[in-house]
């Protein structure tokens, strides 16, 4: 509870200095001004992040963070429970689409175990911050106490920690846990005020009947335990996930640390939903790399003011997203740091306008 | 006349074989069926370009390729015309964005001078390929003649052709060419029909009453040189331009040789349009990387039937967009060649879905 606190006591607003002079610099590049859009503004956030005008990124890492959840058991998802630990195994063997995009984008990938409802085999590459053996079924009563809730959230703010030393000039949040699109939808019902059904979608592909159960389990949930909107520890530990918790730990740890935070899809946004409502200074230091097939996840990124990235249809989770993501800010670094200014290309600058 | 006729009656449909064996492939792999999106389609149509159901993607190679238009004397551009040479000489120093993002990417830029309006110096990294000093203006009569239209399309042919034995797996296109928006926007209103107020936008950023004059040109050189819808080869060569022909011919080079072929924007587009108005087998050959600011841009893609990969409010051309594309293209064929299978790692396939 105190290092949840102080990390929320502790982080800056961006460096408005760094940014002033990042956006300068970005005009002064051989190119007309704002024609690279996205990818300028991109730039200036993480020049004001990293409290440097020309900052640079060598080491990327993305959290994937494992956890169950006890609401399975209403059969609110296509895959059974134990495909959470199957695919912590697959991450730890190389053989995920995490793996493949993180490869691609040269991060590092950090596996940890926040709540898998199953003894994991010790592995050098999984990280045990194991809080409880999966949640409790939200729609029966309370997912997990207040105390597993604020636990999840410090075990992912120690991931970050303990990563530090090996170099983070970037992260990335990634999920893994069968039922935890019913979790989100139901986080994101109570913190933005949406309705059920607008923010429930069919995670890893559920038909018709399947969403009308899921709907109506997360409706339950939400009336049974009435989580108070005002208090994120009381809605995380009421229809959370370990595993949400732990990402909401990783981006209060990021954002304490001044460092870019990409997340992924809707489950990662579920948890910056968390994060924000414990402290809104977070919000400057998220980037949302892409925008899901989840319906719920458009009502996030709308509620925190962010923009997608990428809209390629992904529903997948695990980093996916967050990897592609990491690498067009990396791109948007690089303009900044390598590109030439018209005065040392020797390229005429743009006429006076009104001729034009 | 001969090469590209020849070009022409080469280029053959997709593999469907490849592609069926492709798309099984990414139905096993250990994720949700279709929950990488975009992705999964994308690693499909590279199977079926390049006529192998595991593709591989290593010799990335960016065309960005320079002209100069006589129609920037009637004040279309926000930039004077000398740009168009200062900006080569950026390319070959590696200044420019399109360096930093193919370095980003790992791909090499080809920067050939199809038509700037000055004796550029020589540099081994330049391709000579020059077919006239810039365009005439299209306000007053054609912008080249019928020869020298086919031969800047025969020249883009060329580069490629040149660059094959260097290794091509996938290639992207970029253009530079103050002015080029210009002839953009009448090519594409010539050849899909729209109204030229509708395709023209801004270019390098002018304001409201450069923009209303850039419309009245171009539908003067529309009126006065009356194109023929049904005849690529005619429009390129009454409101076309010289880059805009060479990128026409790396995409028809690149159909022919089985080479995915990745779009930058709106100049590339209305390359694309004249390659696909020779021949529409180049289609399933395309890539779009992105949506241009332009707003002719999204009528080039609609009428090709192209979904773009990112929409970050890029307008800069060079290939930029289309370096970042190349990247996502790559990241599909990874996926579909990396990850492991549902068997292969142990993972519980859905459950009956009927269930849920």
């Amino acid at each position: 509870m105190e290092k949840m606190n102080q990390a929320l006591t502790d982080i800056k607003p961006l460096d408005k200095g760094a940014m002033a002079e990042a956006g300068k610099r970005q005009d002064d590049l051989t190119k007309p001004q704002g024609s690279l859009g996205q990818l300028e503004f991109l730039s200036v956030q993480v020049a004001g992040i990293k409290r440097n005008p020309k900052p640079r990124i060598v080491h990327k890492v993305i959290f994937t963070l494992a956890g169950d959840h006890g609401v399975t058991k209403e059969g609110v998802s296509a895959y059974p429970s134990e495909v959470t630990p199957q695919m912590v195994y697959n991450f730890l063997r190389g053989g995920a689409a995490i793996n493949v995009l993180a490869r691609h984008v040269g991060a590092r990938v950090v596996i940890a175990d926040l709540g898998v409802a199953s003894s994991l085999e010790r592995h050098p590459d999984l990280r045990d911050k194991k809080v409880a053996m999966g949640t409790q079924n939200m729609a029966r009563g309370p997912a997990m106490s207040n105390e597993e809730a604020i636990r999840s959230i410090e075990a992912g703010m120690e991931l970050v920690e303990e990563e530090l030393s090996k170099g983070m000039d970037i992260l990335g949040t990634g999920d893994m846990g069968i039922g935890n699109t019913t979790a989100s939808s139901a986080i994101t019902a109570a913190l933005t005020g949406a309705e059920v059904a607008a923010v429930t979608g069919r995670g890893t592909g559920i038909d018709d009947r399947g969403w009308e159960k899921k709907v109506k389990v997360i409706q339950k949930a939400l009336e049974l335990n009435r989580p108070n909107p005002k208090d994120a520890i009381d809605v995380l530990s009421k229809v959370g996930g370990l595993e949400i918790g732990g990402i909401a730990g990783v981006i209060l740890a990021g954002a304490r640390h001044g460092i870019p935070i990409v997340l992924d899809g809707f489950i990662s946004g579920a948890a910056a939903l968390i994060a924000a409502a414990l402290s809104p200074h977070v919000i400057p230091y998220l980037i949302a790399s892409h925008q899901s097939v989840e319906g719920g996840h458009k009502i996030i990124l709308d509620h925190l003011g962010l923009k997608p990235l990428l809209n390629l249809g992904l529903r997948l989770g695990e980093g996916t997203g967050a990897a592609l993501g990491i690498s067009l800010v990396e791109a948007s670094v690089k303009i900044l740091d390598q590109m030439a200014t018209f005065s040392e290309a020797g390229v005429s600058e743009k006429e006076d306008s009104h001729k034009e």
